[in-house]
């Protein structure tokens, strides 16, 4: 048996998320069945990420077993040129050899995020479907002082979805960073895990902040208070990227 | 009367270009039926490039007349929100009220155009139609050494489309840089105009130097043959980008 770890990158508009599920065109499904045309075999391909529909990747990572030792180059050159066949919107970046014992998910040691917001008066024409589009200014200062204090290990109730399945809601958030680069706000968060949805519910309150709604040390106070009502919002998925995972 | 300057952005891979066509889809007419649906008004737009379908702007500039006088924020938000409301992926940047002595084709004095290569084995999947995927790996340098022999005042016929109106070859180019970025080479280029598919001419025949195809030198001699023969390959529109015109 040959264990492969691959490098994914992946426009998330036409998929319904990462994660396999019946009637629905997926990333996960989309790449097994890319393995499955260049080996023959039907493979459960095993993510680092389980980003939702409309979520995009640059920097995705999943492993998978084939019966057949094929070169690293192979696999990535013919998951490629099958990607490309049935017109999926997803890259193999790189493909590595590696142990039984790697585990794309488990192994993860850190999982790095970007959520781009297109700050200006015209839509994006451009970026659509990459970006969430705001057009009133925000002050992006008082952002990133604010997302400075969620950082260490809390409860993140505030900040996890209803449907989220994580036996724990206490995460280290490791970084959370507010840049402007002219008209882009771009905000990064790294943790070793995360919430379901804990990096849009984030940065949604971060947005209130950003509008003046909220005062930076407010964004603290929906933390402590632990309570997914004390939420301001859910970014849409259109501006999140994952971007890298460490192990 | 009054006349407005806008600054205009769009994805040119629903277009089949910039210029009005019965029974094609192009940016102009987009435009042209928002400032209708607003105003009521039925305009002749005139744009600064005649841009070819799948060709990006980051920076088109077009004007315009109306008869009743609007704000300049009420024209650029009118636009957005009709041609939201058309899907069209076109945005409006900016409006600005000008004199009935500005012509956005005439008056412009340097045009910017950037073209973006994605040079990996992966193909792209992000960056589908806004890049041309080269598999194989360029020598950019190689590609920065033959772009600044074109720089000057010549006879561009080798890099002019067959179907170029202009009524003489002569161009003066004043930039031709060329840069890797990672996995991405950008070529700039500026001039006062350029000819029909001038630029992709250019950009087609550095990736022939790129692949080590042609010396550096090579390049040069084909312009100095005055002969669309010699001109190595027409690069494909989706990596061009209308990024800049200056009055």
């Amino acid at each position: 048996m040959a264990r492969f770890r691959i490098l994914i990158e992946y426009d998330g508009r036409p998929y319904a998320g990462w994660q396999r599920q019946a009637g629905h065109h997926t990333v996960q499904a989309a790449i097994e069945n890319a393995v499955l045309g260049f080996s023959g075999e039907a493979i459960t391909l095993k993510g680092a990420g389980r980003t939702d529909a409309g979520v995009h990747a640059t920097g995705q990572v999943a492993h998978f077993d084939l019966s057949k030792d094929w070169s690293e180059r192979a696999v990535r050159d013919a998951l490629n040129a099958h990607l490309r066949l049935n017109s999926e919107a997803v890259a193999v970046l790189s493909a590595q050899s590696v142990g039984e014992d790697f585990d794309a998910r488990f192994s993860a040691t850190a999982r790095h995020y970007r959520y781009i917001i297109l700050n200006r008066r015209a839509p994006a024409a451009l970026a659509q479907g990459r970006v969430w589009w705001v057009p009133k200014a925000l002050d992006w200062e008082a952002m990133a002082e604010a997302a400075l204090t969620l950082l260490g290990r809390y409860d993140f109730t505030t900040f996890r979805s209803a449907q989220c399945q994580a036996s724990s809601p206490v995460r280290t958030l490791d970084r959370f960073d507010v840049s402007r680069f002219g008209e882009r706000i771009e905000i990064t968060a790294s943790a070793r895990s995360f919430l379901h949805n804990q990096v849009r519910s984030m940065v949604g309150s971060l947005k209130r902040v950003g509008e003046g709604g909220w005062e930076p040390q407010d964004l603290r106070a929906a933390l402590d208070a632990a309570d997914r009502a004390r939420c301001a919002g859910l970014a849409p998925p259109e501006g999140l990227y994952l971007e890298q995972v460490d192990y």
